[in-house]
């Protein structure tokens, strides 16, 4: 048998899961190694030859490996195209065309204000890390202004790129997950109308339920 | 004759300019069409249709509009992958993996600090608004850290994705050339021996230099 493909990394941080989210909807077999940051494993010398910059999550499939969860999903997408489902990268190049550029808004538009949220709201506390109040409020307004795009958007197509769930879709869920369920931010994203009806949509499914449960499981 | 790509906003934007050195490389031709940001134009109705976000550029193709320079880069390298600079994108799925890892350092690593510090040395002076010193330090201490890990790299490829030429290294081209060439930070880069070597091979690019042109006889 294959060596699986080995995600090293805790599912607890965003784009670990973004990756795992990827494999599991793909359904590509993965070994998924621990790295304790606690402990700055991810700042050793044989950790930063497979991720130089120091992050997780590292990926490995046979000799390849890889860094950056965007990256590593897009790889997925290409390597297992005849797996999982099919169509999460698109069939035809306008589709990905249309997941290319909703998946780069994400990175660009999405991510930095919801990445800064994330950490503020849900990392900060654990690490015992004083809350800065003024940088909350004005993601908060920076990510509004996105999520009122998204909204708009959402009400032509049922998804991001169009009328299939897409890695556009699911790269957002791992921000997503923490805002709505951790901290009490379910209201940017249900109080929109199309925002709030593809939230539910994409995060029931299969794929990233099992992905939280792996973050339980490991909290 | 069909009608030509059409490329919507200023070549002094930085997202605009890595479109125009895609389609430079790739020897596509295109229409720029001109879009006066200090007016307000990219606000107005009619923009929005073809750039919801209300930001430069907006890219047309036929019926195909798209946004996100780096997501209209990827389509540009796809839907002409038989002109110009055949391996920009890669001709082969583990040499795309390596471009779309080094695409992605520069979208979520190496753009974040970059274009903070674009914005507050040449940007602000010209718009009349004071520049933050903090935000400047910081950014400056980011970007470092980020260029130490490319020199690294650089000391053991030609370029970041390998040893040619491809869109991660393209990708870099907006933001570095304002840092070297107006805002007095290219010690950051030629201090760093490979990072150095790596910046005056790429910027030396006929299709870049074309690109700086078009920058001057705008400005």
């Amino acid at each position: 048998m294959a060596t699986p493909v080995k995600v090293h990394g805790p599912p607890m941080s965003t784009a670990v899961s973004r990756v795992l989210a990827c494999l599991l909807e793909k359904n590509v077999d993965f070994q998924l190694i621990s790295v304790n940051m606690a402990k700055g494993e991810h700042k050793k010398p044989e950790f930063l030859k497979i991720q130089p910059f120091g992050q997780v999550p590292a990926f490995e499939d046979g000799g390849v490996s890889l860094f950056e969860s965007r990256a590593i999903c897009r790889y997925i997408c290409e390597k297992y195209a005849d797996k999982g489902n099919k169509g999460l990268y698109g069939t035809n190049p306008l589709a990905k065309a249309s997941i290319e550029q909703w998946l780069e808004a994400e990175g660009q538009s999405f991510s930095p204000p919801s990445s800064v949220l994330v950490f503020q709201l849900a990392f900060a506390p654990r690490m015992k890390i004083k809350q800065d109040q003024v940088v909350i409020k004005q993601n908060e307004e920076k990510l509004s202004r996105v999520l009122d795009i998204y909204d708009k958007r959402l009400g032509e197509t049922r998804f991001l790129a169009g009328d299939e769930f897409t890695l556009a879709d699911l790269s957002h869920l791992p921000n997503t997950q923490y805002l709505v369920g951790v901290s009490g931010r379910g209201e940017l994203f249900t109080s929109r109308k199309n925002v709030g009806r593809w939230w539910n949509e994409i995060s029931s499914r299969d794929s990233w339920k099992k992905v939280v449960d792996m973050q339980k499981k490991s909290a």
